[in-house]
C-alpha cells in the first residue's frame, strides 16, 4: 500500500467556529468588547482579525478550544457542523468539498493507496466530522494538536484539553508529522499553500516515484481566487518551486469542470 | 474494525542498544570513564546503572539515539539487530518474541481487530525492525518520541534527530497518544506492567465491551520472574487494579505452555 497526503478546507471552516464560539463564550467575557483579537471578531471585523496575525489566530483558538474534555469538544464541533452555514456562500459546511478531491481519493483507494488527511487544521476538530464526508477513518487524519492531561476521574476517564499547542501541522511541520506518525515518505502529496510547500519536497524525495499535486485557487466565480498575497493560504514560494520543478498545478478556474458537488 | 493495543518487549531491547552504542561511542568520549551514567555502561555495571534511575536512562537514550537523521539511525538500529545477541539467553533479539502473543496478534486481526504497539519504547527503534516479526505496519506502531528538525539539505531532505523528548509514550502519556494519534478508544488492551495502567483504565472505561489483559512475568525458567518490586517493568498498581476490577492476568510460568518460538 502507498500512502497519499491531501490537505484542504477543514482549516478554514476552523475559524468560522473559532468565530461562533468566541461570540457564544462573549457573553461571560465583557472584557472582550475592548480587547483584541476578541473585539475584532465580537465587530465581525474580518479585516482587522487577519491584519492582527496568525499569532491573534491561534490565540482564539486556544481559548476556544480547550477547557473541555475530548468528548465534550468533539460534541460542540459535530452540533456546529449540524447548523452552521459559510457566511457568504450560505451552505452548510460539510457540502463545502471538492468533487474532484472526492474522485481523487476513491482513485487512489481503488488502487491500494491509503490517503491521509494532513492538515494545518486541529486533528480533533477535523476528526468530529471529516471521516465520513472523506471516507477516511480518525486515525488517517493528521492535524495540529494541543496538550492533553489524563484524568482517572474516578474510574470514569477522561482526556482533558489544555490551552496549549503541542505540535502546529503547518510547513517543516508537515514532514516532520508525518514521520512521527506515519513513519513512511508520501508518494502522492497533494495541497494548496505554502504550509504544504515542505511536504510537497519531502515527497518528491522518495525514492519511488513520487507526484505533486499542487491545486491553485483561481475561480473567482465558483470558489475563490487567491495566492501570492493572501494572509490565509499563501501560495507563493510553493508556486515558484512547482513550476521549477515540474509539479502538477491545477488551475481550478481552467481545470474543474465542477468544483462543488451541489453543482452536479 | 476494532483497536487492539499491544506493549512488549522491544523497549528492553532498546536499553541493550543504548549499552552497545555507548561503548561504541566512548572512543570519542575519554570524559566518561569517570562520569555517570557513562561509566556504569562502561564497566557493565548493570546493578550501579539500575540504582541512577529513569532519568538515567533517559540521558543515555538521548545520547546515543539522536544527532544523526533518521534513515541513518534506522540503519544503525537494522545493523544492530543483524549481529546483536541477548546478554544472558545468547539469541538474537528478533527471535525473542512470545508465541502466544504472535498467535493473539494473528487470531484479533482474523477477526478484523486493527492492531497497534503501544510502548514506552523510541517509535523509531520499534519501526526500524518489528513491523517483520509482529506483521504491523510502522503507522501502527506508537511510542516515545524526539523532537525532529526538517532540513531541506538542497533538494535532499532529510530529517534531523534533537536530542530532546517530545512525548513520552508511558502512563498517562499511553491513553494519550493513543487519542492523539489514532483517535479512538481501544477495545482490547494488553499490557504487563504499571506502565500501561493508564492504557488499561482507557480501554476499560469504552462504551463498547472491552477486554484488559495483563501479562504477568512469573517464569523464571524460560523467562523472568518480576513484578512490585523491579526497577523496570514494575507491575504492581496494575497487578492491583487487575485483581480488584477483575481484568484477565495471565501468569506466564503456568498459563503458556510456549514462551518463545524457539522453544517448538
Amino acid at each position: 500500500r502507498r500512502s497519499s497526503d491531501l490537505s484542504e478546507q477543514p482549516a478554514y471552516f476552523q475559524l468560522f467556529f473559532t468565530i461562533d464560539k468566541i461570540k457564544a463564550m462573549a457573553i461571560n467575557h465583557p472584557e472582550w468588547e475592548t480587547e483584541q483579537p476578541f473585539k475584532a471578531v465580537l465587530d465581525n471585523n474580518m479585516h482587522e482579525l487577519m491584519q492582527q496575525g496568525e499569532k491573534a489566530l491561534l490565540k482564539l483558538v486556544l481559548v476556544s478550544h480547550t477547557g473541555n474534555t475530548q468528548e465534550e469538544y468533539k460534541k460542540e464541533v459535530q452540533d456546529w457542523i449540524k447548523t452552521a452555514k459559510h457566511p457568504t456562500k450560505n451552505i452548510a459546511y460539510d457540502k463545502l468539498v471538492y468533487q474532484p478531491m472526492l474522485e481523487l481519493l476513491q482513485y487512489l483507494r481503488e488502487n491500494d493507496f491509503k490517503t491521509y488527511i494532513v492538515s494545518g487544521g486541529g486533528v480533533d476538530f477535523m476528526r468530529a466530522f471529516v471521516s465520513e464526508i472523506y471516507g477516511i477513518p480518525s486515525e488517517q487524519i493528521i492535524g495540529t494538536r494541543i496538550k492533553t492531561e489524563f484524568d482517572y476521574n474516578n474510574a470514569n476517564p477522561v482526556i482533558k484539553r489544555l490551552p496549549e499547542f503541542e505540535f502546529i501541522d503547518d510547513k517543516e511541520g508537515k514532514p516532520l508529522n508525518i514521520q512521527k506518525i506515519i513513519g513512511k515518505k508520501p508518494v502522492f502529496s497533494a495541497g494548496n499553500s505554502d504550509g504544504d510547500l515542505q511536504m510537497m519536497q519531502y515527497a518528491a524525495s522518495n525514492k519511488y516515484k513520487s507526484f505533486m499535486l499542487y491545486v491553485h485557487h483561481t475561480d473567482s466565480i465558483r470558489e475563490w481566487a487567491y495566492d501570492r498575497n493572501s494572509h490565509i493560504g499563501r501560495f507563493d514560494k510553493g508556486l515558484d518551486q512547482a513550476n521549477k520543478d515540474g509539479w502538477t498545478v491545477i488551475d481550478m478556474a481552467k481545470d474543474w469542470k465542477v468544483v462543488f458537488p451541489y453543482e452536479m
